[in-house]
């Protein structure tokens, strides 16, 4: 599926379009097998399901840092400049991995740094509809409450797969929208406690926020992988690399308007710890397995890598913190479970 | 795919062995096109959609008389003897469908009310396997509350998909098992509250009881079904007649060494009201739905009706008694109507 053009629209799920020049001179990608054109499809497998693997058990862990570093005690390091700092290191890797391709193929059309306007122009615009999520996500907190925003976040799941159909023009089947629909209601059962009902109780603005930053992210991540997708055979540590400048240059900025006086009288890296860094470090490698996934799989993928991370952190914190699982838990894991097993049968059943 | 002999093992989906005689002279079932040829499959399809909303109505409006009895008082009548009477009434109406149709048609082979030693001797064995398993009932409450009995009632679902497959060894798709999974799950998660989790401390002996009341009571019905359809031509009015006749007899036996003492010093009657008839009345039409729904659909089909009416309860309780839906109840919803739409895609997809 991955390498179809965008613009290769509502053509039978099985008609794949292959982009013959990707699947030459890649060897960063961890198979110089790619060449050979008849194993070029279990190669496109395979980077697909490593970089799904590698989101997963990325994401999963960023959570057990999270609630690690709460127990460990409150850190009172700036999230701005966290945030500037995993920007900086994605941009710093992309351009180590570059160096290395330059050092073995030497520079071509496709992994030379230097671009047109018309290719960079659009690469601002993720950032930019995260930062207006983000800015709202102040706001929705005046109508809803932190766990009750935890279970409306999972309107990103609809949103993604509705704009992943509008906007891509990609086809699910029947079996898969059910199955997204199933993920949706999994991830939000599996979140359930007894104070969940007080979510109904959200006046209309704050639905509506919810709805407007599920839109948000949504499109970012659809616009992301759009923007990736749409110049196949370019390199994608080229790609991540522009998308991260902006991602810099935006956190930047909110580091000014947002805690300007807190770093010149504190420092910059005020209430920094072991942990801190491990989180940041973790940041930075998933949002580069997020650009990975877009690029070599889609925004399906990562929405079911994720939530299939939301529930395998519930199961690491059995036995790492003794966390007891609610029987919503255990049925919303099934949930889950029937829906990547949906959606994987859905494609063969068509 | 009602009318397949249970004989006719492992067939095709596709290939439904269609009983012709069966559908010749039963203008009782509300159609007297049956004999047309060409509109059999759709006279069949009616038919098994008149049955099917008939249960799941009766089934809902069953729960309602329920609540409005509990909220109207507490009625102290027997519930012995308020089953003796539902087989009572389940005969009567038999008897009655039959005498209009031996005047409209005479007394065949297939509807006349003697039978054989070889055809009456598997009857009663429903009615042992429900008694066995209302007699566990008792003991169950000693490791379970009543809220979690509720909760572990759902295994009926998964058991009647499992012993349905292995019995009558009818396939479903992976779809529809899929779907009929989902049913389990969104049914658990609709009926989840605050204190559902304590369901996860019953002790070994209560999960063991729960699983063999859901097999007794799986087997039941698919063993139902296997007689029924095992002469599909039979009149299912005098295959009723039958299985209710035992019915009576085993509820009578329940009287005398349960409510014996109660019944001779109260009397038959006592503690009966006007809701008291209603349900009774209710019991006895759900019952003849049941058995119509095993002759002219089978036991999936028993499940998803009895499944969506609770659903269909808790909707008109809002309107009836106010009833609030909890978030869990809408998440159950949308995952049983997920599973209702799969398991109706999932025949065609194969």
């Amino acid at each position: 599926m991955e390498y179809r053009r965008i613009k290769d629209q509502d053509k039978n799920e099985d008609s794949v379009h292959v982009d013959v020049e990707s699947l030459r001179g890649k060897p960063h990608s961890g198979s110089p097998r790619a060449s050979v054109g008849g194993s070029a499809d279990r190669t496109k497998w395979k980077r697909k399901s490593i970089v799904t693997l590698a989101l997963t058990v990325l994401t999963s862990s960023q959570a057990i840092l999270i609630v690690w570093s709460k127990r460990a005690g409150k850190y009172e390091y700036s999230v701005t400049t966290a945030n500037f700092l995993v920007e900086s290191l994605k941009c710093a890797l992309s351009l180590a991995a570059l160096a290395r391709i330059w050092r073995n193929e030497g520079v071509t059309d496709d992994n030379r740094l230097s671009t047109t306007w018309d290719e960079v122009s659009v690469y601002p615009i993720p950032a930019v509809l995260y930062l207006i999520k983000n800015l709202l996500q102040y706001y929705i907190f005046a109508y809803v409450d932190a766990p009750g925003y935890q279970i409306l976040k999972n309107f990103n799941i609809i949103s993604t797969g509705v704009l992943y159909r509008i906007i891509l023009k990609r086809k699910l089947s029947e079996i898969q929208w059910a199955a997204f629909a199933l993920l949706c209601a999994g991830c939000t059962t599996a979140q359930l406690n007894s104070n969940s009902d007080n979510v109904l109780q959200t006046p209309l603005q704050g639905w509506m926020m919810a709805i407007v930053m599920a839109l948000l992210s949504g499109f970012a991540g659809v616009y992301t992988e759009a923007i990736i997708k749409k110049r196949p055979s370019r390199n994608i540590n080229v790609q991540n690399f522009w998308l991260y400048v902006f991602g810099m240059i935006f956190n930047a900025i909110t580091i000014v308007f947002q805690d300007f006086d807190a770093v010149v009288n504190k420092g910059f890296f005020h209430g920094y710890s072991f942990i801190t860094v491990l989180m940041i470090l973790n940041h930075a490698l998933s949002g580069i397995a997020v650009s990975m996934v877009m690029k070599f799989a889609d925004n399906i993928v990562k929405v079911y890598a994720t939530s299939v991370a939301m529930l395998l952190t519930a199961v690491v914190s059995i036995f790492l913190f003794g966390f007891h699982p609610s029987l919503a838990f255990f049925l919303g894991s099934i949930i889950v479970s029937i829906s990547v097993y949906l959606h994987s049968i859905g494609k063969v059943q068509r």
